[in-house]
């Protein structure tokens, strides 16, 4: 046990500066001037919004678990300021190799900011399960895989850019499921990953937060920003209230359920996301948040019933029914709007180049989907050989075994 | 007992549905076009603080009861979201009805959110009373009601737009205070209406929170933002300083009481809402500031003492004298400053029209106050129905009785 | 003992009327119209971030004493507001005086909300251990200083108007270290200023909150606002890595310690304060995020050893080596980086003109560095007189001597 404690000072501390200082030697060779940067002022307040929403809001939105507040807020936090580092390398390095144009600054740090979002709903599917010296070797791969699959829509598949980061919840969540599914379960008897109903209240706290944020998110990088946060804010507001409706619909007595709204209020946001800028009715916006909270809520029953232990998943903090459903469903929406509105404008004549269409916004899809689960499921197989130290699971979800804890005898 | 677990399982998802299905309706026909909204871009950032404001910080502002966390911040956030979208949809039928100009888009919506605050002081009023289903009645009826009171001021009064919103805090009140009186008192016994330190501390913060964004609040619609901002955060400080110094002069032992704290912090800001764009002289903010702290805490103990238990009244987070008194100082202020600035102007030689300035103005304000109270009463009797199955005064301020605790014997 | 109680009725509130009447005449006198006032409205949301930053976020971050919740945050906010005032009035006097040129109004008030960081770093000295007159006190004394130490830098070593106020850190570090020397220590078996998980994590919290609004505060007066924003970030992230790395370096069993995180992650954003607008290259703060993470933590271990037991010092939120040592590091980088500026240039011809440089910086930050010792030494040492009422040492770090607790035997 103590040469267990003692392996992390021996991994942890060396990992994170190696990392560093290969990112300050890059930046040394590579980073442009400060002054070449463009970044108009008005873009500054949803920049700061969409960092306050990742920063604070995730690390409180991943406070579920009892014993796990600490980790959940510092690790989230240490993994986004490494991958935004992270990111920026990777970008600077592309650009560096030709393959893109220079545009690193305050647009390339909101990239970086929001493409962490996956890391995230990621860390949120093994939440408690692994170990620092995991976490952070998830972040690196993670971070670099995503910017290759948004390279490949960018370039083999034409994709504008700013659709290509809309992929990160769904790269997230099935990436992070498949990372999990190499995990073992936590025995039966464990309690550690059970709420009680400070850490629910807080995690609620942290989904509205979230939730308050999320227009900008979805606005950013947008060309026509006033849809895109008219139609998220609408998409959002019905489904926080089809969150309540559904609740109240599948829990016994008919209560509301905290892991619901917590799971579905957001869906809406997350099924708007590759379509926000584009939607021209409010109302597709509304149907759109209320059957990504259907899908959410109706998800979490059949997966956490059927599909988690047939497949002996375990997904902490649901991430799968929470990011990757709606995100999915979204992209279906996505794929038919697109379809609908040309179909009406060449009047159904021109079938060729909607196939075209079609193609490719499926190409993107399923391409980003498949390219999360199998290099998820080969990291899942990586963090668990025995260089990293995986956790035996009887200290799964637990605080203590990565802070040090001088408040003797005082429950938490 | 398990038929009323039931009951709500049969009222509250249906009604949540049948008006969210209104909503969809309605936008489906009527809802203009996205791209058809002006929307200048830097309105967005104080939106944004708005919507944080009311949603976020409320929430946390009202956590004052020790059971009642969940719904506090729960039912805040449903009400917000289903007001919301009633707001724009009653804005929209008047739109239809040709009564006013169309200007849906982002202002509607920050008009729609910053009337939700009616909603939030009033379910303060019986925070903790009424059920879920009783709040969302109360909700609709609210909203609706507090647009067509708008419209009287705005087409009968010719009260500017942006001033007609500033009656919230008034309305509010006085519509809570109305339907409060309806619902029986809880049983003397009965300590779940107390507060704890960590609610207090809580609800101190969402106090901070709500402080902090109260500036963008009275700015957002004004004409001369600067002055509607400037003026706002000096009489929000002074009212700061007041109250502590009153609070400290009025408790036993000349402590600091959390609950004056709470309450008298926020009055310079409802106070000086409706001049904060027009005060010329800074000491005059900080006048009214002082003072609209000073009848806050004067009117805690008055009201607590003398007023509520007279009339049977129970205001559980004190938004009468929080929002209510302030916001008649406020009123009163705003006529004696116009007849000033006025009289002076014309050095009291038009008396006439100054006559019809003050016939104008009172009557924005009497209308406004007496149709809360009226229709608040009313309301509170709809309320009572057998049909909206109100809840027994022992299952008053719990959580338990909404929300479901899977948390077995974990203390809160 | 009931004395003693009774009193801060006699004193606090009398001394907080006092300040307010005096505000508020002077005011009455001397403010400008708000009319004339000049604020760019793209100014507004960086404004609003430091506000929200100074006010909740500080009031946040110094909640780590287990006890004393209610006074961290409630103190912290009344100190603000009444220090805005404060400085504002004194800036007011200056203009009157014609020593400086009026621009009174959000730029005013900017910098009176930044000016008060100074007063939240020494309050954080003594946390606990000064009641509310002496902070009180305090607070006045410190900004008058603190404006005071500002005007001779920028009348005599003619350093601009936004670089005087990045020394806030260094000002307020050294004037609270200073103060707290005079203090006497807290006796060895109390437990009170330990912390709780729970404080700890709120603490957390906190100190993610101000992280994140950092960039805003060192830009927000900046000319060059992309270069401050970027450089600030970068720096803030590397120290944030560091400070992770460096805890689980140095402390026992390499586990992650809270107060560790608590106090390096801001680091970056102290030490690159002074330089964030100028730094054309983002290594080189990266670089200064690194150092200034890496003085923190060696800081925190020496200073809490050797330097403070052997002056019988007692910092009790660690003011000395979370601002105070950071900001040193940053003054004497920014000289450093200024002389090699310059030398490149001149091709190190102009030696005089380079003396002169060093001369005019290095006097800037021995001019305040030194006038916060020997004023802050003299403050503590009026503090303590016996008009003030010091607190006796078995009463400190206790919210129960300064707030009403209704709550019967309800542990907090």
């Amino acid at each position: 046990m103590p040469s267990r404690y003692l392996s992390f000072r021996c991994s942890v501390p060396w990992l994170i500066l190696l990392l560093q200082t290969l990112f300050l030697i890059r930046s040394f060779f590579g980073f442009p001037r400060a002054g070449d940067i463009y970044s108009p002022s008005s873009f500054y307040p949803e920049f700061q919004d969409v960092n306050h929403m990742v920063i604070f809001g995730f690390g409180f939105f991943l406070m579920v678990l009892r014993r796990y507040g600490f980790s959940s807020t510092g690790f989230n936090f240490l993994l986004i300021v490494l991958g935004v580092q992270c990111s920026v390398l990777v970008e600077d390095l592309l650009v560096f190799l030709r393959i893109q144009q220079n545009e690193v600054g305050m647009r390339s740090l909101a990239k970086a900011v929001m493409s962490m979002t996956a890391v995230v709903i990621s860390t949120g599917a093994v939440l408690g399960k692994a170990n620092p010296v995991q976490l952070i070797v998830m972040t690196l791969v993670e971070s670099v895989i995503f910017y290759m699959s948004r390279c490949i829509n960018r370039t083999f598949l034409q994709v504008p850019e700013q659709l290509t980061l809309m992929h990160v919840h769904l790269f997230g969540a099935y990436f992070g499921v498949a990372v999990s599914s190499r995990f073992p379960g936590p025995p039966p008897g464990l309690d550690k990953n059970r709420s009680t109903p400070k850490s629910d209240l807080f995690s609620m706290l942290g989904t509205v937060f979230v939730w308050v944020f999320w227009p900008s998110f979805n606005s950013i990088l947008a060309d026509s920003k006033r849809e895109a946060v008219l139609n998220t804010y609408l998409a959002l507001a019905v489904s926080a209230v089809a969150a309540f409706m559904l609740s109240a619909l599948t829990s016994k007595d008919g209560k509301f359920r905290m892991s619901h709204i917590h799971s579905a209020v957001l869906a809406g946001g997350v099924t708007i996301s590759y379509t926000a800028h584009s939607i021209q009715h409010p109302w597709i916006a509304m149907i759109l948040g209320l059957l990504g909270s259907v899908i959410t809520i109706l998800g979490s029953h059949c997966l956490q019933r059927c599909f988690n232990p047939a497949l002996k998943l375990q997904d902490t903090s649901g991430v799968h029914f929470t990011f990757g459903l709606p995100a999915v469903l979204g992209a279906v929406a996505a794929v038919v709007l697109c379809v609908v509105q040309i179909g009406i404008e060449t009047r159904w004549n021109d079938l060729s180049s909607l196939g075209y269409m079609i193609f490719v916004d499926l190409g993107a899809f399923c391409q980003t989907i498949s390219t999360a689960l199998v290099t998820g499921w080969i990291t899942g197989l990586i963090l668990n050989i025995k260089l990293l130290k995986a956790v035996h699971v009887s200290k799964y979800f637990d605080d203590q075994f990565y802070w040090e804890f001088p408040h003797l005898s005082v429950g938490f």
